[in-house]
């Protein structure tokens, strides 16, 4: 079965969330000394949490801004910044709209898209999904991900509703992430994975070099992976 | 208040469907003659009809390959082509995938993308909407339109799903289409409105010149509409 399309997950795999967050909120809390890197840690520390309200049907459907907005007040007062201005506020959840790639992506991803069909498969909603390609150059055949499945990932309706909407057959599907949980999860939907090694992910040597679960390939960067599918 | 996004009529608007339909019916049923563009245009007239049922909430959303297999059973009747192979009939409904942009259109799109973000918002599904932009190099910032919506337009969920999708005012998203019942729609729902012209749309001065409802921008094709928006 040739491979028709690629998806990808975009925080981490694609761009750089934690050095983008922690470069900004040292900016933007100027008034004081704060570390941005464990600014951005703690911060990302609740994107799960926030996210498994949603999948378990606790609450409906709400984008990345919503949950970032309602983590950013729980860090502030962890990082005993609770006199931080609204706009300032609005302004740091805007920060995940403007983050920067990993050096590689740009090029890979145009080298890629001579062969195949390349969507975002986020948990970012679509208005943050086209601000990040805007931004890296990135040029997509369609935003799917969690606001077209209106729920999050790794649920398998996200990876589904991707496959459903191109029109194809999961295994003509290829999953690139740098997340070993993602992976897992779509492979049980059928789709084929690769994993892109992010060593420093989350800050130096905090990434995942290489993939715990089984997958269809494993690459050091995206540019190692168009070469390994002949792009 | 500033434009943000122009969102596109794709049949009609910015691909020349009848002429594509005419010359792919006549290749494709060979067997003996057949006039292509009444073809097409007795299959196109089913196409508002077919439509209805969704919007009306008789069926569920199905997608325009489904609605255009349906209507094709009928035209081969009306044809007298009811001996045609189930392949022949499946590469007709592909047809649709593969048409024609008019001539000014992908430049126009590219200078539009230098100031503006640009998705289609057309009946066509997520995959016929990657298969017409990759034949014709469109680069869209996302897919939306009737997959997103699960209803075709003009009913007002297709127009203000695609703005909240994209977080704008209506005021800032600049519906374009050949067609006037379309911008009437997309007006109803607070977006702006350009007319392009297509005269042959419908085959030769078949097409709508000039806008029979009032809008904000009025242009002879997209070339036309760019120049007007300085882009």
């Amino acid at each position: 079965m040739k491979l028709q399309a690629l998806v990808f997950d975009v925080f981490g795999t694609l761009v750089d969330w934690r050095s983008g967050v922690a470069r900004e909120v040292e900016h933007l809390l100027k008034a004081q000394y704060v570390d941005g890197g464990a600014f951005a840690d703690a911060w990302r520390a609740l994107y799960q949490p926030s996210m498994e309200a949603v999948r378990s049907g606790e609450r409906p459907w709400v984008d990345l801004d919503v949950l970032h907005s309602e983590g950013l007040e729980y860090v502030l007062r962890q990082f005993q910044q609770d006199d931080v201005d609204i706009s300032v506020r609005q302004e740091l959840v805007r920060v995940w709209h403007r983050l920067d790639a990993w050096p590689e992506v740009r090029k890979s991803l145009l080298r890629l898209r001579e062969r195949f069909i390349l969507t975002p498969l986020s948990n970012g909603h679509v208005a943050l999904s086209i601000a990040l390609a805007r931004r890296n150059g990135f040029v997509w055949d369609a935003i799917l991900g969690a606001e077209f499945a209106h729920d999050y990932k790794p649920k398998a309706v996200v990876y589904l509703s991707a496959v459903e909407a191109l029109r194809l057959r999961p295994e003509e599907v290829l999953m690139v992430a740098c997340h070993s949980d993602d992976l897992a999860a779509a492979a049980t939907c059928g789709l084929r994975t690769a994993h892109i090694g992010r060593p420093d992910e989350r800050g130096p040597g905090r990434g995942e070099t290489r993939p715990q679960v089984p997958v269809d390939f494993t690459a050091a960067d995206l540019a190692d992976l168009a070469t390994q599918l002949g792009a």
